[in-house]
């Protein structure tokens, strides 16, 4: 059995996010989603809030799992019993980035792997702080983000 | 008759922007420059401020308008009866973001269509941010932003 | 009115090319596709059938021509009364090459602009040559290129 | 149980492709190397050279198959009744050539995945036209190749 | 004789940083470490600290100085009698950005040339801010940094 | 004393190598232009015609020579006792295959050093194919290339 952890902010869970742990989970016996306290910049959900709406979406798909962590990615990867780590690759800015964390989690923990897979095209220009803006601008990010984040965020920004 | 909106927040307006609106002229019938509120970022010059000194230097062009906006661009280019949105591309970094703004762009309003053009080459290293600092550290921006800026700039760093 | 020429080799043209020559003619009152003879490269259609091919496709759309050119593509756009370059932007790659290109041709010639559109992102990964191996391997190609397309690359496989 | 092929022309077989086989079988119980034929260039080694130089170095590592192939890879791919296609990332400019590759395959084909991994950081550098060229020059190519193939480099240069 | 000037805000000093110190000195006679103040952003050491944990590696290296400076870059290189400003290249996205830099700098100081130089390819991920971020969240760094700041790194955040 | 060869095929020289070429002699006591041999592609002019087209525009430079060679780059830079290897950067792409370059040369002779150089933003755009390709169809390269280039490729095209 292959594990693998998909670790991010999720603030909030994007289609695309979606897109990614479906693939992944074709790929991997056991994916668990690592949802990362943020502590370095302010998220508009907090890490319960971000936990749960990935669970509105993926809370019942088989071999996947939704954990908070803190502290270091490749110890939490560790202490799951996973192999490896799950990232998604949309662009060159992406990409230079995230060569970076992976050759730094490489030198820590070089029994990792770190597996890239690419999103379907139709999200690959999404990210959460651009849907976060256009929401909270009044655009529709209906079809971005799942149902209840889409209302999650109108709540928020009607606040 | 076609018209743009070349949007920004111009904080403050630069020569490279002087050279995409002429541009951008020669292209459209009509070219609105939608000075954006910036909410998000801490700015030198105030709205108000940034739209003054964009008249100064192209206040008095033929089928060249300045307008403040608030809320989303793609709404702000429907009500100027716009067709088209304005886009300088100088960079790969630039590139890809604004490739990342210009498909939500077309995903939220289909009907508008994003034009890149090309600053001159003599423009391509300059941006607003670098220039501040320049400026705020004492060195010469001359030529790279119109007077009325120099000028401005220079009394705000003296405050 | 105002004028533009979309330039190429269309060595078979696909339906991103089709995609960014609705988009142009959005933009301007008339297009003009200019295929370009690709001395230096072995074509897998000769210049008459890559303008039939094209032809087939949007012949009879209004606003728009078909023109085959030898020689510089500036003295091209000239002689066809434009005073504008259309081009598309996919990848950086692309962005690299077309900024280099379009440096040079406005040098040639500075009162022409060269004007990026981008496509839309279904076709971004579309290009000839990739679908040209395809097709050559048996692979599927429709929704891809034009039906004429894909019925003259069978026959020309089959010889 | 989860298979995938690692494609390529190996013309020759580096440490590069060594390092990323030895990766991708971690992750994978079965890896395929597909040794495509390359008609469209000249080749310093036939297919069955580029074969057994592989053999040679992976030949008899458990779970590791090589296999010769022409056509389409996402055929060979369902034809090894393999579910992953294996790529390595080295730099930005493979990365939007690979992605090209991914996405016209996911058309083709959608059940298969395209799996991207990250090699050693000290084969970053390494491709096999550069090392022909150092090889071909007299330079020591040691440690970049394994040793058979440099033997074999060494006697076809003397050729 | 040649002097050349290695600027940076050096908070805190890596491995990366001395061996491109080294390299460049190889190139040139005198190598000045010029510590910026960096007033736009907090730093986990203070100007002096971050100047003596340079010292502590690399205080005693012929040829080689360290000085803080205020101001613009090009300023603090003529003070220091110096012709060249030395760059370390890693990545794509620096390249853009250490463009940007060197363009405005020369025309600043049209004098003065911006040397580029390619740190090892096992330092090629470092980057100041991704060090304190694992240091921060108590991964081993060392190897990374040198032992004073592993250190000094251990000492504040237990703070 | 400093020494550096900048290597090249100079298939002709253009105003962006000689840019080059004063730039680095200004930081090196002496700097040879190494005109390689090219054996795996057609070349417009030969070896000493190439020679002789950089010796007409820089060939009494003082500190500068021209030589021509074949074989490792490596082994030539050691022949003419330079222990730097002189690169100019413009373009994304220039970058990545220059670091490959880079690092290959390094590990063939660690001692060795590969500078980078900034070309003016004015030459950003030249390189020797698009310079012929124009000049064949008839365009005007004056500016690009030196006069006697401008020259040479008349004749030549006109064979």
């Amino acid at each position: 059995m292959r594990s693998g952890v998909f670790p991010g902010t999720f603030d909030p869970v994007t289609e695309g996010h979606l897109d990614l742990i479906h693939r992944s989970r074709k790929v991997l016996d056991r994916v668990v989603i690592g949802v990362a306290e943020a502590h370095h910049k302010d998220t508009l959900f907090d890490l319960e809030e971000r936990k749960r709406l990935i669970e509105s979406s993926v809370g019942n798909l088989d071999g996947v799992q939704i954990v908070t962590f803190r502290g270091l990615l490749v110890d939490f990867v560790l202490e799951q019993n996973a192999e490896v780590i799950i990232r998604g690759l949309r662009f060159v800015s992406d990409f230079e980035y995230e060569f970076q964390l992976a050759l730094m989690n490489r030198r820590l923990k070089p029994e990792l792997e770190t597996l890239f897979f690419m999103p379907s095209a139709k999200y690959s220009y999404l990210n959460s702080s651009v849907i976060k803006e256009v929401a909270r601008l009044g655009g529709d990010v209906s079809g971005l983000v799942p149902p209840a984040v889409v209302e999650a965020m109108r709540k928020r920004y009607a606040e």
